[in-house]
């Protein structure tokens, strides 16, 4: 079992005031948990912060099916790096475009070099890579 | 059948070989896809910017599974927005900590308040919502 | 005077340890401070979110001096703002490359306007605009 | 004097239609200036990736000038780093409210480290640190 501690936070009571009405407009039901949210974002940051970082990455990537062969060209990167893919879910948003969301784990470098190798290929219209922790640490 | 046409760009020498290493590193076979990509990163963010947008969004959340009745409550939420979510994909990352990503379509600040009331569950370890397009008119 | 108030935070034990840890590395000399930053920048992000708030941005130019008639034309286009830019510093960075930083105060949208039409002048070479608070309800 | 050269790029008359809208609106007078300017954000990323890599950074700093000794402490930690700081131009925003941006050259993590040293003391109310290039190699 994890061990909690209470600590104390001093602060300008008009600006604890705006806090709360933030935090209470975002869902947050208490400051604790909220002020968890903020020390977590930090560590994450520092987390995955250095190339050689395990982290997680939600690769977004949106490109029309029309495209002869262009599935067979993703599929094909991906199988050469299917240690870092976990798994991909794929989405028909309208007749033309499709959407799909790899989700990636590994050293930031090679998730970040996977993520270029698939957002260069001709007809892939749009991409965006988000890196995140692993959850390690983080209790 | 869309209209292709040409266009012709002066640059510096050296500049351009900068780009092409770049882009040569990236895994780009020739320059006017890497142009492409630029143009339509340059419009998605133009495309995304407004609240009212309609956007897609990637929302990646780290949660530990030992939470008592944490899973329902990001159901319930969940079942609540069910207009606003594509789909979800669901990862064991190991013993403690999951990794869910939900697919969500929709207004912007929709989205966004979406994803606000997620993040702030107890035990959500970590999140990040990532916008981009729904490919329409990026052809 | 403003009223100083007192609140608790119920954390982990571990998580806390490498909070201190991390905000010892960056400086900070309690807990109390750091946690302040934490809210006061969630609440920026909230009062420079919308497109009419009243914002300072920095824009930061780099440009080449050789360019004929370039300091003219940026100055030009400074002085149809005057109103919203409060001053500017230059540094000459070497032989080529200027560096010239516009402190703006005014409407977001008005901002990001002045540092487009400044970033799309020819022979400047790269630019940045951060915007942040005027530092307003922050006490 | 630099070699210009002529490069052409196919791309879809659609695409090209809305870039042409959104270039004019942000003010370039000319295609290649924009894609020039797309093509160097694209190095500078690449340029300043590095903890190593020599930078630019504007520092942007809000703090009330009515906390005792504030301007003496900011300028303690600035003369230890007065290699790295090029120039601090400050604005009195209101009656409360002081805007200094500082101007710092050098190796990025020791960029980063002086803002974080700025950033952690007590009463600056808010900061962001940009990170830009030199300019080298960007002609």
């Amino acid at each position: 079992m994890n061990n909690i501690i209470r600590f104390g936070v001093s602060i300008d009571e008009k600006l604890l005031t705006r806090f709360d009405n933030l935090i209470a407009q975002k869902g947050y039901v208490n400051r604790s948990e909220a002020i968890r949210d903020l020390i977590r974002d930090m560590l994450v940051q520092e987390d995955t912060a250095a190339p050689e970082a395990d982290v997680i990455g939600t690769l977004t990537l949106i490109y029309s099916h029309h495209a002869s062969d262009l599935s067979e060209k993703l599929n094909d990167i991906q199988h050469q790096h299917h240690d870092n893919i976990i798994s991909t879910v794929h989405v028909h948003l309208d007749e033309h475009n499709c959407l799909e969301v790899l989700l990636l784990q590994g050293e930031k470098q090679i998730v970040q070099k996977i993520a270029d190798n698939l957002l260069s290929v001709k007809n892939v219209r749009h991409g965006k890579l988000t890196i995140t922790t692993t959850g390690k640490d983080l209790s």
